[in-house]
């Protein structure tokens, strides 16, 4: 039985330092895959972190080899298994898992786009109860889809989906979860819609944001210039870097928890040259403790418009709104396309029994095939994800009417408990 | 914020009535649907049920109607979309929902079943968080793949697998929740691997083991000859009828939930002639009091090796085994095929470009493209479906380690914590 923070002397303290990683272990495509493995086995068991999560180890073998490796000073390990790749999250805890559980999202982009290759893997979201001095820990790793273009980002609204089900899960299983701690490459920059919903939603903290000491690169990049593995037209758009991976937690009221220390490695090993993975690693020092509440570090909210949980909630609706206007106009046209190729093959089978031209017959037989059944398949799709986005802009809505419902009941939007007094908050990104 | 069930007074009581159905709502093809549908909201509409719980309703056009006929006994009504087709599920309530969520399940039979559809339809659960009289009520509302055959049941897998989300699903978002109900077609008989695994592992109760005023069918069946929509051949194993729609609950230690009374209609409407449904409706009343625990009702448990929750994970376990050694089987077999495909195409383009004999090459074109893709398809599901058992698998290992840990320390073996004291507990079922 795990002890209520009630319960727990004032004097409490719980210290955990944890490593988040997108390895970018991606079996005959990444470079020196195998060596940046090793090395990345070898730090680990050195520095003996709490909890390492890793993102896209795709690799079901280098899993299995880390963990062999890794046996001693991480006892319980769990990689993460779905879709046809599978999600490429692993974990690696110094302490007992007591559950496992996970949630793929239920759109992660579009077959047809090969070379993007986000549909085969199953995105998705891990989850581990531990139980550490007391207190119920809910660890969350995740990896949401990729973005390809920022000028012209065709996932953006799966993106934003992911980013709601992200939140949902976290919200529906951390309940009663003393402590919550997301890590994960979000694929999201700080102030980007997925990202703000989350966090307001969730009540989760940017351990960037709140870290007392912060060692990195300039605004916490996490894929930077300096890495040897990123490719620089990736970054044209933010030469200097940008922010993806994140480290955020919060804690039930009447716990404290502070991000004593940030590191990020700055596009080199933390002690060798090479770097690890063309992200850079982040490792925090948390600390938990117990005391009366302090003055909440939230800032004051102003009318019912400008709450900020109730405003991020109507941008992703209107977001979800665009994106089920261009998924149902594709299913649409799918649909006339099915259509197009089912009544060429009628008239192919016409012409034949008719004994027309049957050279032309044969000839248009296979592209008349390929049309209805490559269309009829673009169609379900579409099918589908249509009938995702309309679920979760059901569920926005919802959320939404129950914050206002909230705000005009009391003074506080927020959905999510208020997290415990940060200290050493930094400042808010541009 | 809600009262804890600790700071509420001792006469506290909470009467809760539930309607559950599998409506048969399939357009074009199930029978008087017009009619049923029409017939289902009048009976709502005069019972006034605190929750009307539906599945198959496969037509958002009647569930539109109904919300709208049924707005002023249920103000709050969802509709649960996913999937090609959608989930089937809807709710409508007499309180207000404060929170919505839903989790599709992972595996759901097979595309190419074209004539059983399943996989068509986004199989789910549905989760409705209610704030009643002080206390959380998570209320879910599910239905589980069809089982099309009893002596050769190719889905049993999936099912199982379904219902180890199901109790996962319950489990991780029901932890701060003083009352929990599941209602819906799970598509097992009460003493089925799936069926006992939900049971084992949540520690949900049968309303119609529980009740202490049964009226409706023999043996609590929801399926029954005398039903003018059910096939007879559909009963041939089980010719009086079986039971596969329930109504399952639970409470938090402190607070004990009984069924007063269960009502199972018996193959008629209620008040008229014809069914509303090719299902029984299930109207259950439970009642939520507060006092001192009472003695357990669960039976001893005996020796480590009997423990009735490590064995039917066990089961569970080997099941999931040897449905993805098929899986994986079926993996191989169309991975070869697409091989096959692909070298005869590789074939016809060396033949084309040889100017061999081209009406061959024309006449066989079609058929290695066929392969090649049908093949390939048929290879990326069923690799989906490994990593899902896998993961599935890996989860019921967990649980199992876990569940035999707890009972190595202690004699309580239950994973869920003990529901409150029953009362007219009815005997088991053979």
């Amino acid at each position: 039985m795990v002890a209520s923070p009630g319960t727990m002397k004032p004097n409490f303290s719980l210290r955990l330092r944890v490593f988040n990683l997108n390895s970018w272990d991606i079996p005959y495509l990444s470079k020196h895959r195998a060596d940046r493995i090793k090395r990345l086995g070898d730090f680990l068991n050195m520095e003996s972190f709490d909890l390492a999560l890793l993102e896209e180890v795709w690799s079901e073998q280098d899993f299995q080899g880390l963990r062999q490796k890794l046996a001693v000073p991480y006892p319980a390990a769990h990689y993460f298994r779905s879709g046809i790749i599978g999600s490429g999250l692993c974990v690696f805890s110094k302490h007992p898992i007591q559950e496992i559980s996970q949630h793929v999202y239920t759109l992660n982009g579009y077959p047809y786009m090969i070379h993007h290759s986000d549909w085969f893997c199953g995105k998705a979201v891990g989850l581990l109860v531990l139980h550490l001095s007391g207190l119920v820990l809910n660890v969350y790793v995740t990896h949401l889809h990729a973005e390809y273009s920022r000028q012209k980002d065709v996932y953006l609204t799966h993106r934003v989906a992911q980013a709601w089900e992200l939140a949902q899960f976290i919200h529906h299983t951390s309940k009663k979860a003393d402590v919550v701690l997301l890590c994960g490459d979000l694929n999201m920059h700080p102030k980007d819609l997925g990202c703000r919903l989350l966090k307001e939603y969730t009540g989760l903290l940017d351990a960037y944001l709140k870290a007392q000491d912060f060692q990195g690169p300039e605004d916490g990049y996490t894929m930077v210039k300096q890495n040897c593995y990123v490719r620089q037209q990736d970054l044209s758009p933010f030469p200097f870097g940008i922010r993806i991976d994140y480290v955020l937690y919060k804690a039930v009221p009447g716990l404290y928890i502070s991000c004593k220390t940030l590191k990020t490695t700055t596009g080199h090993h933390p002690h060798h040259g090479t770097p690890l993975s063309d992200h850079e690693a982040l490792m925090a020092t948390l600390c938990v403790r117990h005391g009366p509440p302090q003055q909440s570090p939230s800032p004051p909210h102003g009318p019912v418009e400008k709450s900020l949980l109730t405003r991020v909630l109507r941008e992703a609706r209107m977001e979800l709104g665009l994106g089920i206007a261009r998924a149902r106009w594709w299913t649409t046209f799918a649909g006339y396309a099915t259509g197009l190729g089912l009544l060429a093959l009628v008239l192919l089978c016409v012409l034949a029994v008719g004994e027309g031209p049957s050279e032309v017959a044969m000839l248009l037989w296979s592209p008349s095939v390929g049309l209805a059944l490559g269309a009829g398949a673009v169609f379900l799709f579409h099918m589908h994800e249509t009938k995702g986005l309309c679920s979760i802009q059901a569920e926005l809505q919802h959320a939404l009417e129950k914050a206002k419902e909230t705000q005009d009941l009391g003074p506080e939007p927020q959905l999510a408990p208020l997290p415990g007094q940060q200290e050493g908050d930094r400042d808010e990104e541009q």
